[in-house]
């Protein structure tokens, strides 16, 4: 049964140039979590690498029993919010897939990949397909 | 608690420039499905889209309470072998970091993501740290 928690996982270890601080990674975690003071269920984790490192600033939203979402490119000076409106959306999505009227631009632009829960049966797929339009606008 | 068992989801969408087949992920999917055959406890699910795509072929290795590892630039051509041994010795770790001697090449290169499991605490990253060699390299 999928949940309505959401881990925000941040890279700390993130490095950008031509960034206004030295870890943008570090200052993303720490705009994240004032961002997301107070927002029931939603729970900020640092993480040393995310193992992307060419786009950074890089994230991942996930939940019990629902797609993970790794998401690059974004910015401690300007994202902090959209993540964690993005992060509420996942939420109080069934399978982690954020409807796309609700997915900020830097989330449209900027997965990385995303994978399914263990649960996952291929059948899933066509349910998943359709509230997906991220998949629609990659495959063409 | 960590389980033994692990599953090779592989994006069936994945095509690529110059490939043998119209569909290489699907063909890696098959090759994948025929070598694991006999493996205990490794599950092969085909997936849609991964959402990599520039990257293909692309898979992901998930287990629970374990760091998932998205890999790219594989082929059904030369990789489904390596694909399953590294499923074998991911399903033997405790935590889904694959020793670096065990880790085929194309590993070692392919990397696009990890995530944390959703039981991830940030004071077990130093013990992660030491068993990936992937973090030490990328990060310098």
């Amino acid at each position: 049964m999928a949940s309505s928690d959401v881990t925000i996982f941040i890279c700390i270890s993130c490095t950008a140039e031509g960034a206004r601080v030295e870890k943008p990674g570090r200052a993303l975690f720490d705009a994240v979590t004032a961002a997301a003071d107070g927002k029931d269920g939603c729970t900020v984790k640092p993480v040393d690498c995310l193992a992307v490192c060419k786009r950074p600033c890089t994230i991942a939203l996930s939940g019990e029993g629902k797609w993970t979402y790794v998401v690059g490119d974004l910015s401690p000076d300007t994202h902090a919010g959209d993540i964690v409106a993005a992060a509420v959306s996942y939420g109080a999505s069934s399978n982690g897939i954020i409807p796309w009227r609700e997915r900020p631009q830097a989330f449209r632009k900027g997965v990385i990949s995303r994978i399914p829960p263990l649960s996952f049966k291929a059948e899933e797929q066509a349910l998943t397909d359709r509230d997906d339009s991220t998949h629609r606008l990659r495959l063409g």
